[in-house]
């Protein structure tokens, strides 16, 4: 079955500042949309542009075909999915289940495994790109389940994303999405100590960059984060809490794997020293806060 | 003065992978060169190509008036400039000495003190861009020194380079050279983790690739060194034993500045294990054989 606006309607939970976008983009491109999250006043802007609201999770879950989370922590995946009141118990036999909130790959096969035993498709997609991927629709999303389930609900990710890859089962899009952390873990350290470095040994750190960015030393944290760290701008791109979660959830996975990610581990542990000096709400480049 | 092949005669001592790269251009644009370096063996290509032999440091320091270095470590600098029978000791006054070894600031600084009495220019002028770089005279140059000799010896860099950046007075080369391996450090740990993370956890490395080089994980590591990784190819771009000297002298430039890049420590203790293991003259990527 081709999904379309006209033989789909889609649940949206979780519409704070990413999924407010997300789900936005998919109001605009002609799906019924109903809405349901934690804090109503967050889908106020979803309803006046003609989202329908749900009291709860279940009702979302009766209403609709397609059902898009995008919650905070595991525990609210969990809750959301495979409480009683959740929407592995709620939803039709044949509905698409699509979870993009950043979670554990295990939880993700967990719901796959609970979501079929009902005739359900579960599918795990989390996504990266940020507020601003979310607002221009430029997200990556990186899908984990069924091959089938996922060609049937790409023409409704590509209204929220442009790298949309199929990275293999239940789990796979989570595991995904931990690469991509790992890899940025290491990177804000390596970006925030070459600006402590260029700024305590006296260079001037913009000048440093014009040096240093287009090189092997190249990243997009370098170009987009240490122009903020010199302008000692640390509003958030990405939250420090929200990181301090994926890492968790990356070194857990891995010591389950049997790896020992010594970068990650210390990333990690900078972080939670940047967070107990009530950095939580920062964005990741405060970690330059640390070396200063 | 403007330096032209006319008036120019250029010293080049090194002829390393680098060197004779970075020679070689200058020889094709005109300029009479005098070589010396410790094999000379090394030099055999550029000699054929209309390069003279000198036998000593000194002997190159008194034929020329553009003294170029690209040696191993901070030592051989310490040596071949001031050595009694090295380039300051021995050089014409109002010779141009630059070196673009990677090497200590504080060395830099000492230089061109040194210089800067017997009427020598000296500029720190270390590059990053690697062999690919030196053959393409695409390097990045970083250069630390007076603005009059920087502007003097322009054109010559130009011939060996693309981005060429005066960063400040002697030694803020060597320190925005500093600024760039310290970033890779850490972005190295990341890449490295990432891509043991993707294969342990029973995905496609390649197509973890796909979702996550374009976004806020890409960098110049992602983009160039993980496919290398993949493909089991751990052949040097630029060797362990170089980014351990390097990153050894960035510790110590950190620790008298007071400050503790702890990301810097442990990638330099995981090299470290690399090298004890055997992988001191393998690429820096291959840090994730400490992982796999």
């Amino acid at each position: 079955m081709v999904l379309t606006p006209q033989n789909t309607t889609i649940g949206f939970i979780g519409t704070g500042v990413m999924g407010a976008s997300m789900a936005g983009h998919l109001l605009a491109a002609g799906y019924p949309l109903r809405v349901h999250t934690r804090t109503k006043s967050k889908a106020e802007k979803l309803l006046a542009a003609g989202a329908a609201w749900e009291d709860s999770v279940a009702a979302v879950a009766k209403a609709a075909n397609v059902i898009i989370t995008m919650v905070g922590f595991p525990n609210d995946v969990e809750q959301v999915y495979l409480g009683r009141d959740g929407i592995v118990a709620n939803a039709a036999p044949g509905a698409y289940l699509i979870d993009m909130t950043t979670s554990k790959p295990s939880l993700a096969r967990q719901i796959h495994e609970a979501a079929k035993a009902r005739g359900l498709h579960a599918l795990d997609a989390p996504v990266s790109g940020g507020d601003i991927g979310a607002r221009n629709a430029t997200l990556s999303i990186m899908v984990g389940g069924g091959a089938q389930a996922f060609e049937a609900v790409k023409p409704i990710l590509e209204k929220m994303g442009k790298n949309i890859v199929l990275q293999g089962g239940a789990g796979a899009g989570q595991h995904t999405k931990m690469c991509n952390q790992v890899a940025i873990a290491g990177m804000m350290m390596g970006v925030c100590e070459a600006m402590a470095y260029a700024k305590k040994s006296g260079l001037d750190p913009q000048t440093v960059l014009k040096s240093i960015s287009g090189g092997a030393a190249g990243s997009w944290a370098l170009t987009n984060l240490a122009p903020r760290i010199i302008a000692g701008d640390f509003a958030p791109g990405f939250f420090v809490k929200h990181f301090i979660k994926d890492m968790g959830i990356a070194i857990e996975e891995s010591r389950q794997m049997g790896l020992k990610p010594a970068g990650l581990e210390l990333a990690k542990s900078l972080y939670d020293r940047l967070a107990s000096q009530g950095g939580s709400d920062l964005g990741t480049h405060a970690l330059y806060k640390l070396y200063d």
